[in-house]
Formats: structure tokens, C-alpha cells, sequence
């Protein structure tokens, strides 16, 4: 990929900037540090299952699949070749004696396909139950599964194939010739996905009904697109979390900006704070102190579990009241800069192993550009700041993002396609007379639900929400801690995707 | 386009020969004339709304819209514009206190818009009853809408982007930029098609649901792929049509073939029947006289409709019978090939002022090509003949079909994605749980029909099917001589579609 230029690209900046896995990018302006939808762990892969059920297990088999690089068009370089990346567990697959069991399907998203097997612990747990077939499909452009290998991001032309509808066209292709080559054409398929892979999953069943029989799509927000959901929703909610908590917590926050902003406005300034901020190299850009600050908040109010979880970092449970119980137990008067690192140290370093943070230049293994690419063509998700949020005011316009997205990839974005190809608007009125079989379920301490499906459409498009519930917490693997409200969420959803399957069964015999 | 090797090449040449608009193709192999599903006319377009209620009024107005190359990549070329042609008519549309009334969008097929619109009466008849505004939306690749001009066809680089997927997602687009400028974002959007052009509004209503509240799919043979629909379907039904007319008539034809063969293997008896079928120019292929009767009989299937009416060329009520009549007429021990020619002579001269036949090298004005590109891209739709039919046995395998597309376009059919995209397999198991708010309307006289949804599959999606109609009769305009029947599929259809509208506006109501 070029070198990125980002004084005058502010969505881009919110998307690439996570100090988890913060590619080459430095930060030099005051621009907006969105969170990825699912950002990328810095940990090793297995460290994400150390705490999982089947931690001596292996959980699946890898395989790679032929795919096109193009289904949409049939120009000569459409039919180039790449190899999709897929995960197989088959041990509970009921090959019973007149059909297979069904086939339960993650549909990836912006990372390494193990990544999120490992992290969607519910398909496994309930593997037995249904004498499922699990499948986990990684992404294109992601992981492995890169069409043009090192140089799939170097630039429009190559980038150009990475976009939703083909990673569609992608599941549907690799789904069908599965199905024929297992002989279990006639097992029903369901689909599954969290965050972006939930957009994926629900869109699946609404445009591949005869794929998938059911979407479980979990914190999908398909509605931060266009003007459907309050362009400051997202802040206000991570905002909401923190006054929630503690009101001065939030006050503290919300002050803590202009300060690091002026004492890092000097050449020793910016020396002090990155030792403050136990920097392992003396950073370049205050803009890149604030933003690992900024992450900190937006990524655990995503991950505000109520018990001790490690999706992308080892947290305590409930860790947004960690972050503000450290910050209230400051003295009155204290530094804020003080208090808002022992805070972002909750996310950062609860383990206390981390003796020093790589704020700039952090390396990224797993891809992560990518998103950064879907963001200034498809994914293009105002989001504004207002004054009553804890961060500093933002506005969004699309005129800033065209220029910004131009001149980091030469690309313009499509603002309104993703709501022109898979609709949003008025989204109850067009589902309720149509589509069928899916799960949207959000947890309110996420800040993603808001742009989520948050109310039941007709008996089969159900909206499960929980006040409690954070970024596609239901999808995780079943622990000791659970909280009865979750443990009655995923029996919802159990309950619901046997009915898929009962009523499957039952059409498929009137009909032979 | 390059020129054609057509002696490996069976699909194509049934897709492209066509006598009333041949291109500059010699047919030299004995290879099968698939009929295009809606064989351009020859005739002006002035003389093709001469029988209608319109004659004496504009039918429309002519708009172009700036429309991107491919919808579904960001690669840079993806950018490039192209202008897409569409009608309109206002005429009728209201302009309500609270809502304008709805849009009804005719989904362009393979041709010129304009000669759609002129054969699409219906929607111009039941616009005054529904205060509907009428549009009519060119196809990408046909008529002016060419987004590489003259060199659109040239070769698989530019032809590469004309695919149903990029059309529906043209009409997604123009429909709501459209919606946006007339302030019409509340007015409901029907979608109507005939032949491809229903495949197209069936399509676009179940991938566009947020689009569109309904469609009427007329003579949309959506089931044509794959092994969903007996290949032998479509010419078991033409032999049937005229079985049904004359069992003698029948036999007749079906003798007639190896006669025309054996007589035009020389050079002297081709130049005899060069005279007998009064071709302009002495043909040099024996095949293309075997195609022009060919061709006679399955284009006078699909149009066989119960009153005169001039959609392919200007023909009687019940055409085939005419034929029959004719090679009935002949007394016992006649030449087969006088028969066969006085027969196809009702198809190709039935006002009797054509004084020659162009039989080879017939000029395409109508960009009849993009329908041979989408036949060998898409659109395979295998079919055989058997000994049974009345036409010369023939048989369809994908590996022949490969060979031919690769030779004529350097292009690799891909035979299973439009079951894959769109499905079709189990399509009453899938779409009764699914979908809602389409018509599925067949006449059982055209061929075609076999290839269709001729079973209601729920309350909503409905198979109006009709023993004596032929190709999307229902869509033409009223007229004297219309039969009960087709005043009572009509009625139902505009019943169906107020149902719709009805509902669309309580919902909204219900909602606002």
C-alpha cells in the first residue's frame, strides 16, 4: 500500500487507528479515530481459546477453496483464480439416515478466519445439539485469502474486488459446492456473524434465501448508513456508558483532551507525555497519544462484558467501571492526563505484563488495511461528535471524506450504495412484508447497536436486545459466569433456529 | 465483434439466428437456431404501435441518466459513465395531497426500450386507473445504451460488464436517484417485464425488495437453468402446439428436414431453393434455409396469440393454425419443402408484400449481439431436442457449450451462477417462506412457458397461467378482439397490484 497521507482524511483515521494493531500509520492531525468494527487482537490465536471449553481441542480443519475473483462481471481477469480460506469442525454432524444434519455457517468478516472461530464460541456449543456441520469462511482480502498475495493492497485496481457483494457471491459459491461435494445438498444452511460478519449474515438471507434457510446476525449495525441512524449515535453511546458509570468519570474525560492536546503542542511537552504514557519510542504526533486514549474508550465500551473476557484484550468483567473506579480514586485535583492513562491502562495492560505500549508504527499482522478501504468505498458510516458527548465535537461531511478517501487510495466512496443494494430505509415496512428467519440481536453497552435492528419487525425477523450486552457477546463460547439474562438470550436463539430447521424439514417432506 | 467461427458453436447459433434481425452470421453447420426469447422485429417502430389505442399520442419522453460501468468493484475503470436510456410518460401520474401516485418500471430487456414500451400496452392502459407514472429503462448494452459505443461489442474486455446482476443494480440505482429529483419517495415502484425482461423484474424484485413492492413476471422462463426444467421442454412444446393444430401439419414438418438437407447438399439444388424460398441473394449454406422454417415455426409459437397483432412481424389470430391450414391445404404427395415454405410464408409474409427474403447476412439494427455475449456468459439455458419433437433431434453438453463460447467470445460460460445468484432449485420451498408480491404470468402456446413458475407458491406469489395465451400476451395493449380469459387474467393482475399498492400505503400509514 502507498504511504498514506492523513491531514485531510478523517474517517480513514477512525477506522485505521487502533493501537492493537495500528499498521504504519502516524496520526498528525485532529481527526476522528473510529473504531474498527472488530479490532484485531494483538495476542496470539491461541491465547484467544485459553479460555474456551475446547481449549484441548482442536476446533476445526483448514481447507482452501477456488474462487473467482469476479461473479459480477465476465471480463477476462474476472476468472483469475484465488484460494478462499475455510474452517471445517465436522464432529458433531449428524449423517443421519435419510438427510445430514444442517450446516451452520460463519460468514467472515474483516480479519483472520480463525480469529473469529475462535471467538464465536456459540456455534461449537450448540454444534452437539443440532448435529451441526460448522464452516467458517474466511473473507476475501483478509488472512490468507488475499487474491493477489502481498500486492492485494497495493492499490484501486487490486483493491477494487474487495467489496461486500462479491464476499457474498463468494459464501454463496462456496456453499453450494460443499453441499454437493458432502452429498448434503439438502441440508439446511445457516448462517452466522458478528459485527460486519453479521451485516454479511443477514444480508445473506436476504439476498441468498435459497442458501441460507436463517441468519443469526449479531450487533450488526446495517443501519449506520445514510441519515436511518443519528450520525452521532455511536459517540453519544460510548459516552453513555461512561456517565453511566460514573458522572465524573465522564467529566474527567471529557476535560482530559484539551489538555493533552496543549501540553503535547511542545517538543517537551510531547517527551513528557510519552513517557507518561510508558511509550516504548517517543512519539511523533500528539495526535497519536490522543488517539490511543481515545481507542481505549471505544473499544471497551464495545467489550463492557460482564464477566472477564479476552476478544481483544485480557479485561476484567464490566471494565468500563474498572476504567472509571481508577479514575475516581484519584484525588481530588489530580492531573487528568494521570488519571485517564490509569484508565486506558485498564484496556491496554490489565494483565500489568506490558512494560511499554507501541503507539505508533505498531505492526499488523492480520490485514487490517483492508477495512480501511471497504470504509472510503462501501462502508462509508457517518459518524459526528456532538457537545454533549465526552469526545471532542466532530462533524462528518461526504465532501471531506471523498477528498480524504482520493487522496489516501484514489477511490470514490459510494455513500448510498450499501443502502441502495441492501436496502435500511424503512427497513420494518420492507421487511415485514418480505424477508424472514432472522435473528438481530444487540447489546445496548455496545455502541455498534445503535445502528443496529433494535425492534422485532414481524414472528420471524426478532430483534433480541440486552441492556447488559456488548459487542456480540452471545456469540462467545458459554462460561461459568454467564449472567442468567445471556444464558436466556442463547436459548432464545437456539429455540428460534430449531424452528428454522423444523419448519425446513417439514416443508421439504409436504413438498416430497 | 470478431467475426464468428460458428461450426462448433451450437448455442450460439440458436441464439443468433434469427431471420427477422440475423446479424452477419452464416449459419454453415447443422446446429441448432435457438430462438432469442424476444426476437427483434424488423418493422419500424412506428408501425409497431399502429393497432394501439396510443397511436395518435406520444408515448413517451426520452431521458438519459449518467450510469457507472460496474456497480460491484472499486476498480477505477468501475467509474466510467455510460448513459442509460429510459422513458417516461406522466400523463397520468397523480399528484395527490399527501403521496404521488406509484411508479410503474418496466425492467428493459435485450432491445431497443422504445419497442418494449410500444409492446407493453398494458401499463399505459391501467395508468390512468392507478395514477401511475410509467417508466421504461433501457437494458445496459442494447439500444443507445451502449457504454462503450461502437466498440461495445468488439470484445470480451468491454462486453465483460453486461450482466443481469450489473442491470438490476443500473435500475436500483436510476429508480432511486429518479424517486429522489420528483420528490416521489414515498410512491410505491412496481416492476413489470416480459420474457428476459420478467426474469429481470422477478429477479429485481426478490434481490430489491426495498425497491420494489411487486412484480408482474410475465413469460419469465426463470426455471430454464440448470436441471430444474426438462431440457426437451422448450421444442416438445413448439411440436405440441402444432400437433394440436393438425397431426398432419405435424408430420409434414417433421419430414421436412432431411428433404431441405439433401436437396441443398448440392450446389444446383441450393440454387433451386434459393428461388423456391425467394431469397434475394442465392444463400450459400443450405443451414440457413434449414434455420429460416426453423425459426418460423418457434417464433409463431411463442406469438401465437388468439388476435391478429404485430409484435415479431404482423400475423393472424392463431397463427399456427394458419400454418397448419396452409400445409393441410396441400393436396396428398405434395413437395414437403413447397408445404414447409408456404407455412413459414404465414410467419415471414403474411401481408404479402415482401417480394424477397433476406435469408443470409440480414442487418441487426438492434444490437441483437449482447444476447449471443449473454447466452454464453449467464444466460445458458440447455436444450435438447428429442426424437419425439418435430424437429431434428439434438443434444446439449456444457463441454460442447464451453468450446463454442470460448471460440466466438474468448469468454467461459458460467452455467450454474444464475441458480447460485438467483436461485431456482426448490423455488416453492424457498420463495413460500420467503418472498412476496409476485405474479408469475404464462401463456401454455409459448414455449417458453415450460421454463416458468406455473404453480402459485403462496398468497402473495401467484402463477396466473393461461391454456390459450402465448409470450407475455397479458402485457400488450387491449384490444377489440381480446378473448374473456385474457380480460380476466388482466383484471386479476390489476387486482393483485392494487392489493399491493393498498397495503403499501397502510403500512406506511400504520408506521408514520
Amino acid at each position: 500500500m502507498p504511504k498514506m497521507d492523513l491531514h485531510s482524511s478523517p474517517l480513514l483515521v477512525l477506522i485505521l487507528v487502533t493501537l492493537t494493531s495500528a499498521s504504519n500509520l502516524i496520526t498528525i492531525c485532529n481527526s476522528l479515530p473510529i473504531p474498527l468494527m472488530a479490532p484485531l487482537q494483538s495476542l496470539k490465536q491461541k491465547d484467544a481459546t485459553s479460555n474456551s471449553k475446547q481449549s484441548n481441542k482442536s476446533l476445526f480443519t483448514t481447507h482452501y477453496f477456488p474462487q473467482e475473483l469476479d461473479h459480477f462481471t465476465f471480463q477476462p481477469k474476472s476468472f483469475n483464480l484465488f484460494y478462499q480460506k475455510y474452517l471445517m469442525n465436522s464432529t458433531h454432524w449428524d449423517k443421519g439416515p435419510v438427510h445430514h444434519g444442517p450446516i451452520f455457517v460463519y460468514t467472515g468478516n474483516e480479519g483472520n478466519i480463525e480469529w473469529f472461530a475462535e471467538n464465536t464460541g456459540f456455534m461449537y456449543d450448540i454444534a452437539p445439539k443440532f448435529g451441526a456441520l460448522l464452516i467458517f469462511i474466511e473473507h476475501r482480502f483478509y488472512g490468507e485469502s488475499l487474491p493477489f498475495g502481498n500486492d492485494s493492497y497495493k492499490n484501486a485496481e487490486t483493491l477494487g474486488y474487495l467489496t461486500s457483494t462479491q464476499a457474498l457471491a463468494d459464501y454463496a459459491i462456496l456453499i453450494r459446492s460443499l453441499k454437493q461435494n458432502l452429498s448434503a445438498e439438502a441440508s439446511p444452511v445457516v448462517v452466522f456473524g458478528g459485527s460486519y460478519g453479521g451485516m454479511l449474515a443477514a444480508w445473506f438471507r436476504l439476498k441468498y434465501p435459497h442458501m441460507a434457510i436463517g441468519a443469526l446476525s449479531s450487533s450488526a449495525p446495517i443501519l449506520q448508513f445514510d441519515n436511518i441512524t443519528p450520525w452521532s449515535s455511536f459517540y453519544d453511546a460510548v459516552s453513555q456508558d461512561f456517565k453511566d458509570a460514573s458522572m465524573n468519570c465522564f467529566e474527567v474525560i471529557k476535560g482530559s483532551w484539551d489538555e493533552i492536546i496543549t501540553k503535547g503542542s511542545t517538543t517537551e511537552g510531547l517527551m513528557e507525555l510519552s513517557k507518561k504514557f510508558k511509550a516504548c519510542q517517543p512519539v511523533q504526533s500528539v495526535w497519536s497519544l490522543r488517539d490511543w486514549i481515545w481507542s481505549s474508550y471505544t473499544y471497551t465500551a464495545m467489550v463492557d462484558y460482564p464477566m472477564p473476557a479476552n476478544f481483544l484484550k485480557p479485561l476484567p468483567a464490566f471494565p468500563i467501571q474498572e476504567m472509571c473506579r481508577r479514575i475516581d480514586g484519584f484525588p481530588v485535583g489530580s492531573d487528568k492526563i494521570d488519571m485517564v492513562i490509569a484508565a486506558a491502562n485498564v484496556y491496554y495492560n490489565y494483565t500489568g505484563d506490558q512494560k511499554c505500549f507501541q503507539i505508533e508504527n505498531a505492526s499488523d499482522p492480520h490485514g487490517l488495511d483492508g477495512w480501511g478501504w471497504q470504509a472510503c468505498t462501501e462502508m462509508v458510516m457517518p459518524m459526528t461528535i456532538t457537545n454533549e458527548s465526552m469526545f471532542p465535537p466532530y462533524n462528518f461531511t461526504y465532501e471531506a471524506d471523498i477528498i480524504s478517501c482520493n487522496s489516501t487510495y484514489g477511490v470514490k466512496p459510494r455513500p448510498h450504495w450499501i443502502t441502495t443494494e441492501y436496502g435500511g430505509l424503512r427497513i420494518e415496512q420492507v421487511l415485514k412484508r418480505y424477508a424472514s428467519n432472522i435473528i438481530f440481536s444487540n447489546g445496548m453497552l455496545d455502541p455498534w447497536s445503535r445502528g443496529g435492528v433494535l425492534k422485532s419487525i414481524s414472528s420471524s425477523i426478532i430483534a433480541l436486545v440486552t441492556e447488559k450486552g456488548a459487542h456480540h457477546l452471545d456469540l462467545r463460547f458459554a462460561t461459568k459466569e454467564d449472567p442468567d439474562w445471556l444464558i436466556q438470550q442463547r436459548n432464545q436463539e437456539i429455540a428460534i433456529i430449531q424452528g428454522w430447521i423444523d419448519q425446513y424439514y417439514q416443508d421439504l417432506k409436504d413438498i416430497s
